[in-house]
């Protein structure tokens, strides 16, 4: 399969879009304008802007990046003999160490990452870019890697936001990032088996491309979709939009590869298996730290005959949650289950420059409701059975106490499914700190959890007339409990914006898990949650990682800044 | 919880149970007539014998099993004060070294395992039977056999059907059987969260009976059902009739305990999470070469306010597998999902003991078809929900050519679902081998693994004017794939039935898994299937279980006769 041209995510940030939603093209490293991102006034309308204000205390300002050609990189670190050795191995065309490669693989997008790169800072760049070109390649460079002491950072699409690319290294050692951008082909198709096996470098675009002119899909929608790719969600036990009807990532994926310095696992034996403890889970999640996913053989299911999207409205978030609560007991969920609480609704109802909004409010006064909760919803599939699944949650929904607001309101979410990240770019020009985190909960928690986050987070954001606004939804429903996706906005602390975020991001962390939520439902650990590892699975599920990874990694060459605890 | 009293598995087979079907009283060890199995005339008709006996050459004979007074059991090998320190840290009560204990714990219910029993060899039976009550003991337990070298091998219901609890140990030490029937309490029940926490003792009918006291059910029923526990599922990981609709064993397996000698692993964080590589599945299909599991909690549903059960019949084997595939793909599944092949069809109609039978043969004969190939389907559920799936899939299955034969040959198979174990006793007195064995495959590699199997099985097992009757149906069933279940009877050789057995299921073992089968798809490994492991998941995925075994097992005390190849 020939590999479509891929739109690049830029180096501080994720646009540019312009005004239209399209986006512009990226000019070269060096000459991309740090103006590039739309000013705020093109993204959100003057009445959200003056409700942020006042919500958060906050003046928008003029805060840009500097210029791309002004960001500090410091001389690569990798040896002469090393780049050899690596040029050698790979080809002297797969292996770069100039500016603009360097700078494009540096971090991830986690707010973060953006304000390094917009102050000028790339400490954490790899100090060289290197491309194999299949699982052999890969055992190689990885079995290369650990004897010449050099750090391999995997990168698929670059839009990790827990750190998962930040190559630190308690030895210091030289890294590399190896990019997986020439793994892009899907190696073999079994439609009656509903399996595709490809690359890990293979995006979504571009798979959902391949799979529709066989009638198929993977609806794996996760909102980086356009930039991130199968080894990515694999490594990091992605979720999607859809995730709730289709399962996340990890139940997509049915085997795979995974190349280490100690050789090639392939792991998975579909459809199922009782052979022994599943290896194939320790692959899942392993964030590059026990090797690099070189292939993926993934469940597609039939392209939907019908989509059918649509908003609902319900008085209090209390009510909202025992709604999907009883959807899902009585396995009546929809595919697609986002519920905003209290604050992300009313944001919703703002942000005026969607004609989504506008039909939210007017939608809304026709049915004499007040802001509530918004529910979106959707079903996809052959059109009897979206029907039946439609009417079954419907007389749930209405029992719950929850009025229908109509299609208009889901087909505008779906519309915009995308936008958050460049939205980001803007507000973060003005003055913003913009970030997200994400846990889940029992159902029993979950009201815990909620408020527990949100009461952190306005603490330790909270100064001298200025608080944060804290929005959260449920995107991902289970018998069991849900996801909760908490969006914080706030005046940035101009001189230590870095610290800002760290004591909030702290105190959110320690404060959820307290709860009895998870330390996450679908970013992974990355650099920034390993700190809260062992609270999570205990310090002899550490010290069993460990093992595991001294097994197939004994260097720690594999992305050692990640995952487990220092 | 009060802990009901319970029935328990005989020594030598599975019942006894009486003509009627009901379980009869068990005498004790020293008592037990060997002739309490059922007489074969009383549990197959006639028409079946004589198509048996044509089918097989098999002459009927009586090969009643040795008394179980005259069973021979060496004298227990574990020390004195092993014994002493065993009783100090558990209470005397609940150390046992006596005969009936330590026959009752001997081995597990595999074809292999009965006929030990059956002539007088109980050279498996562990040394001694131990009965911890609680996750502390259980660890303190575990460090102690580490601290003495004694091999602790779990025992749940007993009815491991690939050598689990073999106790094999390449030093030859002393061994103990773990006995978890002290850990049977429901400790929590979480409604909201759909989630029960129980000890891993506790058996199917048992929590059922609790659940039912709050409109719920766990749905999970393997023809064990009667008396497999909820540890012994986790660690073998189980599928039940039902999995194809409430999930295989693993999917309900929100959280689990994990005692082991180097200390206590706390493992899940429903409702999910991505906090690294998934320790839970680690624990899951540990078999007890891990640790043993100490506590469960478990996902349950509301019990099916109905159930509708009901016989389709296809025109071959090829046909019905397409059918169901095409259900599976789009999501049309029904949750009991069993189709038989054109030889296990033929035994099905011929087995006329059942009323099933005759009501098959009747309600072919009336839509003028041959046997063909039987499907029995099951929904349950709300009643609406129920009804729209099943209109849904007849669809389908009249798309691909099946005629339904309606509802009560449905039923008539779940009358007898637990059946099967309890012929096998009568079928073994009668001179026959009588065996089954379980893979999985996808869609595109199943028809060829079926056909491997037999043609195995058959060369293996055909001797000069004998052959084995190899029946089998598929009982689980995914959008990728499908799992194949074989039941094999054969003349039994009596001068050498062991060796008869090994090397048939050999050449099964080795054709399935060249064919693209997996080694188990619910049995587990065991001791039967170990020297295979490294074909399912190669050399180095065998070191990563090394690796986590040697973490938290390093004198290799915890079962070391299953799982992992010497």
């Amino acid at each position: 399969m020939a590999v479509p041209e891929q739109p690049e995510l830029t180096i501080q940030g994720w646009g540019p879009r312009d005004a239209t939603g399209t986006r512009a093209e990226d000019g070269d490293a060096g000459g991309v304008e740090a103006s590039a991102f739309p000013d705020l006034a093109e993204v959100l309308p003057k009445a959200a802007r003056r409700h942020l204000s006042r919500e958060l205390g906050w003046t928008p300002r003029r805060t840009p990046p500097v210029p791309v050609t002004q960001i500090r990189l410091a001389p690569s670190r990798l040896a002469e003999d090393g780049r050899l050795r690596l040029a050698e191995l790979l080809g002297e065309e797969h292996v770069s160490t100039d500016r603009e490669a360097r700078l494009r693989h540096a971090g991830g997008k986690s707010y973060l990452d953006l304000l390094r790169r917009r102050e000028g800072d790339a400490s954490d760049a790899p100090d060289a870019v290197v491309r194999p070109g299949s699982t052999a390649e890969t055992a190689a460079l990885l079995a290369l890697c650990s004897e010449l002491g050099v750090v391999a950072v995997p990168f698929g699409g670059g839009t990790s936001v827990v750190g998962g690319l930040s190559g630190v290294d308690a030895d210091d050692r030289p890294s590399i990032s190896v990019d997986l951008g020439r793994m892009t082909s899907v190696h073999a198709l079994d439609v009656a088996s509903s399996l595709v096996t490809v690359g890990p470098g293979v995006r979504g675009p571009t798979l959902e491309e391949h799979l529709e002119r066989h009638g198929l899909s993977l609806g794996h929608l996760p909102q980086s979709w356009e930039f991130a790719t199968m080894g990515g969600y694999a490594a990091t036990r992605s979720a999607g939009q859809a995730s709730t009807g289709v399962g996340r990532f990890d139940d997509l994926v049915a085997g795979l590869t995974l190349a280490t310095p100690s050789g090639v696992l392939e792991l998975g034996s579909p459809p199922a298996s009782a052979a022994g403890p599943d290896l194939l889970g320790l692959a899942l999640g392993s964030e590059g730290a026990l090797g690099v996913i070189t292939e993926l053989t993934l469940r597609v299911r039939p392209e939907p005959r019908t989509r059918h999207y649509e908003g609902w409205s319900f008085r209090s978030w209390e009510a909202g949650l025992a709604g999907l609560q009883r959807m899902a007991r009585h396995d009546l969920l929809p595919d697609v289950v986002r519920l905003s609480d209290p604050d992300e609704t009313r944001a919703e109802l703002l942000d005026g420059s969607r004609a989504g909004a506008s039909l939210l409010r007017g939608s809304l006064r026709l049915r004499r409701r007040a802001a509530g909760c918004l529910l979106v919803v959707g079903w996809e599939g052959l059109p009897a059975a979206v029907r039946a699944r439609r009417r079954a949650a419907a007389s749930v929904l209405r029992g719950a106490g929850a009025v229908r607001l109509g299609r208009r309101v889901g087909e505008a979410w779906r519309r915009h499914r995308y936008a958050a990240p460049y939205t980001r770019d803007s507000l973060l020009d003005a003055g913003l700190l913009v970030e997200t985190l994400e846990t889940a909960a029992t159902w029993t928690a979950l009201p815990t959890v909620h408020d527990a986050v949100r009461g952190a987070l306005r603490e330790a954001l909270g100064r001298r007339g200025k608080r944060p606004l804290v929005m959260s939804h449920v995107s991902h429903v289970y018998a069991t409990g849900a996801s909760l996706y908490v969006t914080v906005l706030a005046d940035r602390d101009d001189a230590l914006p870095i610290q800002q975020w760290l004591s909030a991001k702290r105190a959110a962390t320690d404060a959820l898990l307290s709860a009895g939520g998870t330390l996450t439902h679908h970013h992974a650990v990355g650099a920034d949650h390993r700190p809260w590892l062992e609270r999570e699975v205990g310090p002899l599920g550490v010290e069993v990682l460990r093992a595991v990874k001294q097994r197939l990694d004994p260097r720690n060459v594999c992305n050692p800044g990640v995952l487990l605890p220092d």
